[in-house]
């Protein structure tokens, strides 16, 4: 496995792979590696030639007040989960060079960037998407890897790769979560043993609203009486937000009714002391419907 | 030469140039092609392997009430001047694959996009930056050429392709002229005969105010004054803006007055008939100063 940390250098790396002929895809990363980046490297392991992650933390998609300061940075053992899931090329990126000096140019999503996160984090899926853009840029994979934990950040990274013709192939991935159910998170990390003890409310409150969507419930309100139900909201798990959206577009659902067979997504965002967790399930649309 | 109509057919194309180690060059243009593109491309054919030229009426730079529906269009004549200009591959791009359904992601650059062209036409460097961003994606060239009659653009464009790091080197090459000094432009063709023999005292203007600031005069202020002195604007010659800026950032110049030595840029867009011309002159900076 290589470790680069200029970027010129790793450009320079994938662009000879690609000119072999070789399938390259790409695991994008903030580091703080765990379990759910590794099944990400592993599906690239086994769909392309060469498989590179790179490992940046991105200080743009991060606003004032927001944890970039005390985000998880764990180099040694990143790299050693690299090199254990097969990774090619590890490539670690510094500020200054990513953002180059009187750096102004973004790229924004409208739509589909507007709800859930992108309400309550205002310039975060602006840093996402340019960061995405400037490393499939910089590697030009074949193939792109995201967890369906953020869910809402696959689907804007898929929506600007098509709109700005990246020739990239958006691939996301199942969240991979704890037994109890939390999902696997960098952020994690920072529970400690009580707030850890209260996390897994939110997938089991979502797996609860699913359940009952399943069952045919269509008012949006009455899931969302669900989720709150079993969400227990309290000092312990503040909710930011708790919503039913389409799954494709996340537009609201119109009249607040889940039409029969449409793609749904649940999702939730909670902080649990001062972590603030998102996790979310989706219900795929019903074609027999 | 090839002439190609699909986005993917185009860079399935120069994918295998890149891949077989050809340099490639790319004019990107939208159409209405004259002796100022024809530099361009005999540029381009000089350094690159293969060159592209793209012909595309951009309909995102336009904004409500401009000229999109009348801006010109000659793709036969566009057709033989690549080929006489021996392009390897003219591709031609509808708008309609360009921006898919659903379309939602924009490039903005900030600061060098606002004064001048950005100031007038609010929409029009969002439109650039995005369509250049995905020409780039599309054909990957080496390098791309563009035309200093449109500086603030040039600057746009190589601004973004830093900031993004899409690992194009922009070339800009010198605006080409009419004997009478008249800068070329694909617009140029909507001027009536009287409106035509008006047009070159733009750039007649601009060299003179050039002329006044490389004898010493350092005040903005004055520079102006010799600027509209010899524009005479009025009915058959609109000012849209007249300016001197910063060089290199386009910023309004401190105390408005030219540092010694400082690069500078004076720049006129005016409406001749209904016809929107711009043109511009840059002093470079001079490091003897």
């Amino acid at each position: 496995m290589r470790v680069i940390e200029g970027l010129e250098e790793a450009a320079g790396l994938c662009d000879r792979w690609r000119a072999a002929g070789l399938g390259v895809g790409l695991v994008p990363t903030m580091g703080a590696l765990h379990e759910g980046h590794a099944s990400l490297l592993r599906r690239a392991r086994a769909e392309c030639d060469r498989v590179a992650a790179s490992i940046f933390v991105n200080p743009t998609q991060f606003g004032p007040g927001e944890d970039l300061a005390a985000y998880p940075r764990t180099r040694d053992a990143d790299v050693a989960l690299c090199e254990g899931a097969g990774v090619d090329l590890a490539f670690f990126a510094r500020a200054e060079e990513v953002y180059p000096e009187g750096f102004q140019t973004w790229v924004t999503v409208e739509h589909i960037a507007r709800p859930l996160c992108g309400a309550s984090r205002p310039v975060h899926f602006r840093g996402v998407a340019t960061v995405v853009t400037q490393l499939l840029a910089i590697v030009r994979p074949h193939r792109a890897y995201f967890g369906a934990k953020d869910y809402q950040q696959s689907r804007v990274v898929a929506r600007l790769a098509r709109d700005l013709h990246l020739g990239v192939e958006i691939r996301v991935c199942d969240a991979v979560r704890e037994p109890d159910g939390l999902a696997m998170s960098s952020r994690n990390r920072h529970l400690s043993l009580p707030e850890r003890a209260v996390a897994p409310r939110i997938y089991r409150a979502l797996v609860a609203a699913r359940d009952l969507v399943l069952t045919g419930e269509a008012r949006v309100g009455r899931v969302l009486e669900r989720l709150h139900e079993v969400l227990e909201p309290g000092p312990e798990l503040r909710i930011d937000y708790a919503e039913v959206r389409d799954a494709e577009d996340l537009r609201e659902l119109p009249g607040g009714r889940i039409a029969r067979g449409a793609g749904v997504l649940i999702a939730v965002a909670a902080f649990v002391g001062n972590t603030r967790l998102i996790d979310n399930v989706v219900i795929p649309p019903d074609p027999r419907a």
